[in-house]
C-alpha cells in the first residue's frame, strides 16, 4: 500500500495499472477478461450512478431488468446490430454439470440447449421484443426505461475497467411515437451525461456526432461524449443513440396512432459503464495516486490525529469533535484514521494513494494553538485554519478542489487541441506530441480509413457542419463537410 | 389493466399470475425459464433494496463486485456445495459467433473454450478465491462485503418470482479470524433480515437452524426465515449462514494471527431475493390484486380528481396543491392521477390492483365542504377528512396501514399454527388445512426423509433444543431432540 506506484512519464500504462492496484480499486478475476470491482472502486461506482440515477429519474425514467440471456435468433434479426457487436460473446450451450466416471465435472451431454443463448452483449434486442407485446397504441408511448445491469463482450487483452470481458453499465432503451421526440430525448441525454461527468466528475468532455464508421451500428445516428486522457489520448466516456425505426423494423413494433393509423415507433438507446472510473483515474491521477472529485470521492476528507499517547488522542478527539459533526451535518463523507500501529506519514501515503481530497492533521501543537493543519490532493498545499469557523472553510475548500480538478483537466485539454490544416502538420502533431487534431474532413468514409492506417488516429466526433468551401479536407484537400476531431483512442 | 383477477379462493397460483401480470409487476422472458421485471416490480424492489442496503452499511458492510464467470474447477473444490448447487447450471462453451454458409449465427468451433466457465449460481467459490489473495494477516479481517448481482440457476418451471433461471439478489461475504465472531454476524445479519421484512415489508417470520437436509450444503449451521403464505405454505425468506472454515480449507485461506501461528479464516454468507416480492404479493395480496405497505410502496398516495369541465380540473388543482406540497415535504411518494379518457372507476380498479396503500378522492362536492375522501387499501374502508390537517391525518394513516398489514399477516400466520402431537392430527391438519405444524423431532434424517414422502411436508426451521423427555418426536415416539415448523413449502 505505502509503495509508490510507477512514474507516469516512465509507463502510462504500468502506471494506470499500479494506480488501481494499490488504490485498491480493483483486481483481476480468474477467468481471463473479468475484473473484481474491490469496495473503494466500487463506491465510486455507486457514487457516479447515484448521481446519474437521480438525474434519470427527475426527468421522467423508470429503472426495469431484462434478462441476462437473449436467444440466438435475436441477433440475426437487426443485422447490422450483429455486425456491430454481438460476434465476440459468451455462449450458453448446456444447462447442467454431471461427474464423469474420474469424478471431474463436465457438461451433460443430455443438457444440450436446443437453440444457444447468447449472454447480453447489450439489450436492446430483447427489449424490443418485450416492446412488442407491449406497445399497441399512442397512449403506450413513451417508454423510458433504464437498466443497470452487468454485460459481456469477450476480451482477451484485459485493462482494467476499460476493457474487459464483463462490465457494469446503464443501458437506456426509450421508445417515441415520433422521430422528434426521439432525437429531443437523444439529446437531453448527451446533456445528462456531460453534466455528471464535467459537474461531478470534473472531466470535460467535447460531444458530436460519430462519424459512419465508428457509430453504433444499430443506431442512424451516434452521439458521443469525448474527454482527454492525462496521456492526450481521447476516451469515449458515454455514447446516445438515435435508433430511428431499425429496432422496431426488425422486431415489428407499430402502434396505433391518433390518426388511426398504424406507424413503427421510434427508438432511442444509451448507456455509461464503470470505463468512466478508467477516464477519472486517467484525467485526474498522479504520480502519487488518484485524484478525487469531493463530489464522487466516498471519503471527502480523512482526519489523521498526530499523537504518543492515549491521553492525547483523547484531547485531539475533543478538539476535533464539534468540527465532524459539522462534516456529518453537511453530508460530508470523512474517515477519522486513528488506526494504531501505523505512523502519520504511512497513512498520508494511503489516503493520497487513495485519492482523498482534503486532509486533516491534528497534533498537540495545533490543539495548543487553537488550529488545524488542511492539505489539499488536487495542488499539494498545505494550510492552517483556525479551528473557529474550520469546518465552513473545509467545505469551502472541498468546492475549491471540486472546481480546480475540472480546471486542471481543461487546460490540459486546451492545451493539447490543435487546429490543422496540412496533413504533414497532422502527422507530425500525431506522432510527436499526440492530443486532439481539429479540422476539416470531406466526409468520405474512405478518406477516415487511410488516416486510420497512416496515423493510427480516428474521428472522434463530429464539430460541425461545414458550409464554407474555403475549409478543405485535411487529407484529400476537397472541399470539408464537416469539421471533426482526430485522436488517437482507447 | 381494468379487469380483475382469479380469485384466490378458485385458484391461488392462477391468481398469483394474474396479479403479477395485471399491477404489471413481471413479465415472462423470451428464454423460458427468464422473467423480465417491469418498471413498477423492480420500484418495489429498489425500495426493498435501499432499506436493505442501508442497514448493510450501518453495520460495517460494502459493496463489491466480482465477476459473473466461475471457472468449472473451483466447484470441484467446495464438494457439499458442489453436491447441493452447481448442477443445474449456465455452461459457458464459446466466445465467438461465426455466420455459416446459409447466413445462420452458430458458435465459432474455434472459439470453443479450453475449460468451460460457470455462470455463477452463487458466489463463494470465486469470492474465495480472491480472499486467498487479500487475506494474509489478522490486520485484514474482518473482510465485511455484501454483493447486489445477478445469479443463474437453470429452471425450467418458471414461476415468476420464485423460481426463474436467473434473479437478482444480495449475497454477503464475511471473512473473519474467529468462530464467535463470524457466529455472531450470522445472526447479526438474520436480525437485521427479520427487521427489513417485519418492519418494512409487514411480513412476520418465524427465524431458527435449518435441518441438516434442509440446510446449504457448504454451511456448518444455515439460519432461516420463514414466512406463511396466503395458501398456508412456508416461503423461506431468506438465509444467513455460518460456513465455519470450509471455504477457507477449500481454498486455502490462511492468516497470521496475534500470536503469529497461521490459522483458517472462519466466513459466512447470506442472502435475500427477489423471491420477497413473490412473498409480499402472496402475503398481503386479495382478490383486487396487490396490497402494499407504504414503507416500500412506489406510489404511497393516489390522488383522483372527480371533475366534468377544466375549470373544475383547475379548482381541484388548487384545493389540493397544499396537501400535495406537504406530502412532498416529509418524502410521501404520490400520484395525482389527471390523466383523461379515464374514468375515476377505471382508475380505482388500476391504483386497487397495484395496491397503493391510500386514495385520495376529491371532487367539485368535496371542494364545496372543504372535505377529502380516503379510501384505505388495507380494508378498503373510506373516511372524510376535513381539509384543514389533512396531509397530517393521511400520513397518520399510512402509519396505521403499515402497522395493519403486518398484524393482519400474523393473526393469520397465528390462526394456522398448530402444536400437534400425534402423527394422525399432523397428517389431517397437512391434507385438510395445511399451515405450520410445531411438533417435537428426533433430530434424525431419515424420520424427516419420512415424513416428507408421506405428507410433503419438510422441516422449515428448528425453533429450539429440547431437554424434556415429555416431549416425543410427532413420527418415531422417541424422545425428542427439537421442536421444529413443518409445513409444505415454495
Amino acid at each position: 500500500m505505502s509503495k509508490g506506484v510507477t512514474p507516469k512519464s516512465e509507463n502510462y500504462s504500468k502506471w494506470y495499472t499500479d494506480v488501481i492496484t494499490k488504490a485498491e480499486l480493483a483486481d483481476y478475476g480468474p477467468v481471463k477478461g473479468t475484473m473484481i470491482i474491490r469496495p473503494y472502486g466500487f463506491q465510486i461506482w455507486e457514487n457516479i450512478k447515484n448521481i446519474f440515477d437521480a438525474e434519470f429519474k427527475k426527468t421522467g425514467h423508470t429503472n426495469a431488468y431484462f434478462p441476462l440471456f437473449i436467444p440466438k435468433s435475436f441477433l440475426n434479426k437487426e443485422a447490422d446490430h450483429v455486425e456491430g457487436f454481438a460476434k465476440e460473446c459468451a455462449i450458453v450451450t448446456h444447462s447442467r454439470l454431471k461427474s464423469n466416471k474420474d469424478g471431474k465435472l463436465i457438461p451433460d451431454p443430455e443438457s444440450k440447449l436446443e437453440e444457444e443463448v447468447i449472454v447480453r452483449p447489450t439489450s436492446e434486442t430483447i427489449i424490443w421484443s418485450m416492446y412488442k407485446k407491449w406497445i399497441k397504441s399512442h397512449r403506450d408511448l413513451p417508454i423510458l426505461i433504464n437498466q443497470w445491469a452487468n454485460v459481456v463482450r469477450w476480451e482477451m487483452r484485459t485493462r482494467l475497467f476499460l476493457r474487459t470481458s464483463e462490465f457494469l453499465w446503464q443501458e437506456g432503451h426509450t421508445a417515441h411515437s415520433n422521430k422528434d421526440e426521439a432525437v429531443e430525448e437523444t439529446l437531453k441525454i448527451l446533456n445528462i451525461y456531460r453534466s455528471v461527468i464535467e459537474n461531478h466528475m470534473g472531466i470535460p468532455v467535447i460531444t458530436g456526432k460519430k462519424s459512419e464508421n465508428e457509430k453504433f451500428a444499430g443506431a442512424e445516428d451516434t452521439y458521443t461524449m469525448e474527454a482527454m486522457m492525462g496521456d492526450k489520448k481521447a476516451l469515449q466516456a458515454g455514447t446516445s443513440h438515435y435508433l430511428g425505426q431499425n429496432f422496431s423494423k426488425a422486431f415489428d413494433v407499430k402502434f396505433q396512432d391518433t390518426d388511426n393509423t398504424e406507424k413503427y415507433v421510434y427508438a432511442t438507446s444509451w448507456g455509461v459503464s464503470t470505463r468512466l472510473i478508467g477516464a477519472l483515474i486517467m484525467v485526474h491521477g498522479d504520480d502519487k495516486g488518484l485524484r478525487l472529485p469531493p463530489n464522487i470521492a466516498p471519503i471527502q476528507v480523512v482526519i489523521i490525529p498526530i499523537y504518543k499517547s492515549n491521553d492525547d488522542l483523547e484531547k485531539i478527539n475533543q478538539y476535533i469533535d464539534p468540527i465532524l459533526k459539522e462534516l456529518t451535518s453537511n453530508d460530508i463523507p470523512f474517515y477519522f484514521d486513528n488506526r494504531e500501529s501505523m505512523s502519520p506519514g504511512f497513512k498520508f501515503n494511503e489516503w493520497e494513494m487513495k485519492g482523498v481530497p482534503l486532509r486533516l492533521e491534528v497534533g498537540m501543537r495545533d490543539v495548543d494553538k487553537n488550529n488545524i493543519v488542511v492539505a489539499r490532493r488536487d495542488d499539494s498545499q498545505k494550510k492552517t485554519y483556525s479551528i473557529q469557523g474550520a469546518a465552513t472553510n473545509i467545505i469551502k475548500c472541498l468546492s475549491d478542489i471540486q472546481a480546480s480538478l475540472y480546471q486542471q483537466a481543461l487546460n490540459f485539454r486546451n492545451k493539447n487541441i490543435f487546429h490543422v490544416n496540412n496533413y504533414t502538420e497532422f502527422k507530425n502533431i500525431i506522432s510527436n506530441n499526440g492530443g486532439f487534431l481539429q479540422c476539416g474532413w470531406d466526409g468520405q468514409s474512405k478518406t477516415e480509413r487511410l488516416i486510420k492506417q497512416e496515423t493510427n488516429a480516428t474521428i472522434r466526433c463530429i464539430i460541425k457542419d461545414v458550409n464554407d468551401s474555403n475549409i478543405k479536407c485535411i487529407y484529400s484537400n476537397s472541399p470539408a463537410k464537416y469539421e471533426v476531431i482526430f485522436s488517437k483512442a482507447y
